[in-house]
């Protein structure tokens, strides 16, 4: 019995995945309403820091793991004292917390975007001075698709932007200007084995991602160089389970060199194309992961474009898609504007 | 909400199927270690013939299939009374019984093994008479993977044979002299629309299924002709869903001939290689049907051989599975002999 932390889509793909490989999953959510509550019979409708709870949830699994990075420190350290957490808190501790991530990423020679931590005005005038502008004003907690965060483009954008955005600190980075985003999903179990899937080409609209393309339009040896960034990373957090990794290409004199803009210790949805191409996809690799099985074979069978279907793009699906397009819906009740709903794989060549 | 007749394997990777759409399932099933019991929050364990517990069953849902073909026909009458049930009962009677199908196929002109009803010794003796030894003597009603039958090769066979067989009638099967087996995996929908998969080649081991392998070693003309008299046969029935045909290759002077083995009303075990190399599975195929959508893609990404795991074969998974292999376990508690556990599809060749 595989515990999972959160209920959204995420969750919901990794029950899925388990019960291809045989097994039961026991969901945890606070939302009554988790579309992963619809892929199995067990959970538990609890707050997170609800320790009753969480002490029953524990003892009714095996192997714990987690669909979202926001898994507050106290209820990972809670649940670790009790089952094999997978992956471990301290990912999520360098996930969760943009400075440390970024301290860590440097900290092993992988390239980030210069960053400064901010605690006052005063820091934030000292570190447009040192970054210059534009440049982009973060959260270090809790902020994710374009939440969180404002663009400075003149100095006199400092002082509100400091005001808009709580919790304190903040962080500072650099404009990074990139030529286009990639992203590549890597997984490693706790035997070593390490496996990415092929790198794809992102696109975000108004910061949610709208398309990844596979195979990402960049030269091989931008794709290994990202894999091999991948893995360092993995390798060094001694992580177990499916990790997603994103990039800035960033046009250079003789080639493109990468940024790394974030990590997530979690499946991602610029990997949701593997469903469709994938013997192995992403899904199920977290899980043979999180289960200490061997890694299963990531290689694609044929070229594809993911697209997220937000708000009411839903009901594109099933009248406007066309025959070289899998549909994969999340059972969500509500078409709200910005909300993923699902994402469609289009295969553009088979080979 | 999609309610399922039966609990098993077959069950479980519908109603996995159904979610993938973002549809709800409700699993009814007497069993109550029912394997798709494990994939949905919503289930009844109830007998078949049990009025209460069906006429609940479907308030409860909008449309309603199945997943094996003996659901008891007033079972299937009751249900169809009170929302669509589809496939439909007539495809239900048909392929339940032995002669029905017989009939219901020499009539479309769809080539099938000589038979004689059997309701006596006297019929039986009559019957050898005509169609020759040897010759497989079957129950009408409720065989599958070689219970309810008995090979006839000496006129001294006959007595025991028939006194071994229930219930009666029977019916006598000229023997085949094929030279392969292959199936096709075929869906229609409302709308009309026919798509078959492609034929797999069909190895039986102990007359359970041991591997489907596609593409089939068959020539063009061959597997053509096939893919014809399904569509035949689910244009004739008005069939909405997916049904499997298992055929004779039957070796001719100048070419193959055809026989028709069976019909199966339902996802069949020859198709779960779909699953691998398919961007629309046939249980999403048959969900689709179902739901009255357009049907999906059904071509496939690559070369497979689809492998079943028996009793204790699944426990290879997954210390001895390679790289080019995807597992599927159901996740049934006991590996007893002869049990279908799980399969496996290895990857031929990639195109």
């Amino acid at each position: 019995m595989i515990g999972i932390l959160g209920g959204g889509q995420l969750g919901r793909m990794l029950a899925m995945a388990a019960a291809r490989l045989g097994m039961r999953t026991h969901i945890f959510c606070p939302d009554p309403d988790s579309p992963a509550f619809e892929v199995t019979p067990h959970k538990t409708v609890a707050a997170y820091d609800d320790e009753a709870a969480l002490a029953a949830f524990a003892d009714a699994v095996d192997v714990i793991t987690y669909e979202f990075e926001n898994v507050p420190a106290a209820t990972a350290e809670f649940l670790a004292a009790r089952k094999p957490l997978r992956p471990g808190a301290n990912a999520l501790a360098i996930s969760q917390d943009r400075l440390a991530e970024k301290t860590f990423l440097a900290s092993k020679n992988i390239p980030v975007a210069s960053y400064r931590a901010i605690e006052s005005l005063t820091d934030l005038e000292a570190a447009i001075a040192a970054l210059g502008l534009p440049a982009v004003l973060k959260t270090t907690r809790l902020g994710y698709d374009g939440k969180g965060q404002r663009v400075l483009r003149t100095p006199q954008d400092a002082a509100s932007a400091f005001a808009a955005l709580e919790p304190k600190p903040l962080v500072l980075e650099a404009f990074v200007p990139f030529e286009k985003e990639i992203s590549v999903v890597v997984a490693r179990n706790a035997g070593g084995e390490v496996k990415s899937f092929d790198a794809a080409e992102n696109v975000h609209t108004n910061h949610i991602l709208h398309t990844s393309t596979v195979p990402a339009d960049i030269a091989p040896g931008v794709e290994k160089h990202a894999a091999m960034l991948a893995k360092v990373i993995v390798v060094a957090l001694d992580y177990v389970g499916v990790l997603g990794v994103e990039f800035f290409v960033v046009p250079g004199e003789e080639r493109p060199s990468l940024t790394v803009n974030e990590i997530a210790p979690r499946v991602h949805n610029s990997g949701h194309w593997t469903e469709a191409v994938c013997l192995t996809d992403q899904f199920e690799q977290h899980i043979r992961a999180v289960l200490g099985w061997p890694l299963g074979d990531p290689a694609r069978m044929a070229d594809v474009v993911m697209e997220n279907l937000i708000g009411d793009a839903v009901n594109t699906v099933p009248g406007e898609i066309d025959g070289n397009t899998q549909a994969h819906l999340y059972g969500k009740a509500e078409a709200r504007p910005g909300r993923k709903m699902g994402h469609v794989n289009r295969i553009t060549r088979r080979r």
